[in-house]
C-alpha cells in the first residue's frame, strides 16, 4: 500500500478481497452492499474501457479492478468524494488502472466523445427530488437524492457514453423498476438481465440489479433470486462469495 | 353439477378446488399452471365487475368465482373455446355469476362503454407473431401467438375497459417484461406489484405475474419469489396451497 493522507473523521476499511482498502467516512460517504453487489453482477470486458458513474468514494472501480484488465474510470460530482476516491486508488497502487474524474456526468461526453466505453456501471441516487424534503448541501443527500442528476439524466448520459453493443449495469430500488425500464428503453438501452435481491427468502425485494444492452433486442432473463440472510440471520453462501470471493480463494 | 354436452375428444377435469370441473381438450385448449397462478395472484374486488380477457376455456373466471361475489365476465375470440367455456360455466351451475362473451376484445368497449370493470385479468398469447413461423388456423396457435391481438392491443383494450383506480393483472413470460412494463405505462396502467415464478430455487424465472393500477403513481413492489418445485421435484407448499387451497381447507 502507498502512503496517502487520511483526514480527520476518515478511516481506512478493508474491502475484504484482494487486499484492497478504501477510505471512508460516515459523515461524507461509505459504500453500501448495493455497490458490492453491482460490482459482482455487472458484465465487464476483459480489456477495453469501463466507466463508473456516480462513483462516490470509488468502491466500484476498486472492486471491478479485480475482475478485468480493462482501464476503469469513475466520475463523481462532489469534489470531497472524488478526492477520497483518488486517494483510495493511490493507496491501493492502482493509478495505472483506475482514473477518477471530478465532474458532472452530464457534461462528460463533451470531453470524451460518444460511445467510447465498453461497459458502464452506475449506483445512482435512489430517491427522486420532491419539493423541499431534502436537506441540500450535505454529501449524503447528494449521493442519495436526485439533486444533481435525475434517473433520466443518468440513463441519457450512459447511452451517449457507451458504445453500440456495450452494456450498462445499474443497481437501484425495485420501487422504481417501472420508471427504470421505461427510461432505459427510451434511450435504446434494452434491459437484458435482471436480478432481484431479497433480504430473506420470504421477503419482498429491496435491491434490483439490471443490465441493459445498447441497441439490443427485447429479451429479458430474470436470474434466480439472491437471498441475503438465511433463517438464522447469517449471510447466505452466495453473499459470502460475493463479499470474499469463492470459498477456495478465501484466506 | 348440471348435465351438459361433452364432445368427442373433450374431457371433464377436476379443478381440485371447491368441487369445480372444467371441459378441456388437448387438441383445442387445456389450461396451464400460469392461469391458476394468475387466478390466485390477481387482486379481485368483493363485489362489482371483473373481466377476463383471452379467457380460453374459462379457467380463470371459474377459479375467480371462488374468491369473490363480483360478476365475472370472460371474452374469447375463438367460438369453439367460448363454447367450451360456456358449457363449463353451465356444468358448474355458475351461469348467474359468470358470463362468457364470444368476440374480439378490441371491439368490446363499443358494447360495454369505457371503464366499467373494477378488475381485469389476462393470460394473453405469449409469442410475438413473426413472419410465417406459426401455423395459422389452429386453436393452439391462436391461444399462444399474437395472431388476433398483440400485447399492445390487449393492454390498450384493458385500459379502456377498466375504471380509473381499477386493477389489471397479467401473467406472461419474463422474456417480454421490458415490453410489458413499457406498454402498460404507455397506457396509464402503472405496474404496482410483480411476482416472479421460478421452477426451482436456483433457476431463472419462467413466469411473471404483474398487477397494474389504472392511473396509479410509480411505486413497484416485488414480492418474494414463488418457487414451484423443491429439490426433490415435489411441489413447494405454496404451490400446493395455490392449487388446492390452504391446508386447513384441503379434503
Amino acid at each position: 500500500m502507498n502512503n496517502v493522507t487520511i483526514y480527520d473523521q476518515e478511516r481506512v476499511d478493508d474491502l475484504l478481497t484482494h487486499d484492497l482498502h478504501i477510505i471512508q467516512s460516515d459523515e461524507v460517504f461509505s459504500f453500501s452492499m448495493d455497490a458490492v453487489l453491482l460490482a459482482r453482477f455487472a458484465s465487464v470486458p476483459k480489456y477495453g474501457k469501463i466507466l463508473d458513474l456516480c462513483t462516490g468514494n470509488g468502491v466500484i472501480p476498486l472492486l471491478l479492478s479485480t475482475r478485468t484488465k480493462a482501464n476503469i474510470e469513475g466520475i463523481e460530482i462532489q469534489p470531497r468524494l472524488a478526492d477520497m476516491a483518488r486517494r483510495s486508488v493511490e493507496l491501493n497502487e492502482l493509478t495505472d488502472k483506475i482514473l477518477i474524474r471530478e465532474g458532472d456526468l452530464r457534461e462528460l461526453v463533451k470531453e470524451t466523445g460518444h460511445g467510447i466505453y465498453d461497459a458502464i456501471t452506475v449506483n445512482p441516487p435512489y430517491m427522486p427530488l420532491k419539493g423541499g424534503d431534502v436537506k441540500l448541501n450535505t454529501h449524503q443527500a447528494i449521493a442519495r437524492h436526485e439533486i444533481h442528476c435525475s434517473l433520466e439524466e443518468v440513463v441519457a448520459s450512459a447511452m451517449r457514453l457507451v458504445r453500440p453493443g456495450g452494456k450498462v449495469s445499474m443497481v437501484h430500488k425495485p420501487q422504481r423498476l417501472g420508471e427504470i425500464i421505461t427510461v432505459l428503453r427510451q434511450y435504446r438501452l434494452e434491459p437484458k438481465l435482471i436480478r432481484f435481491v431479497h433480504p430473506r427468502a420470504g421477503a419482498e425485494s429491496n435491491i434490483v440489479l439490471i443490465e441493459a444492452l445498447r441497441d439490443g433486442k427485447p429479451d429479458m432473463r430474470v436470474l434466480p433470486p439472491l437471498i441475503v440472510y438465511n433463517e438464522n440471520g447469517q449471510y447466505c453462501p452466495e453473499i459470502m462469495d460475493i463479499y470474499y470471493g469463492p470459498k477456495e480463494g478465501r484466506s
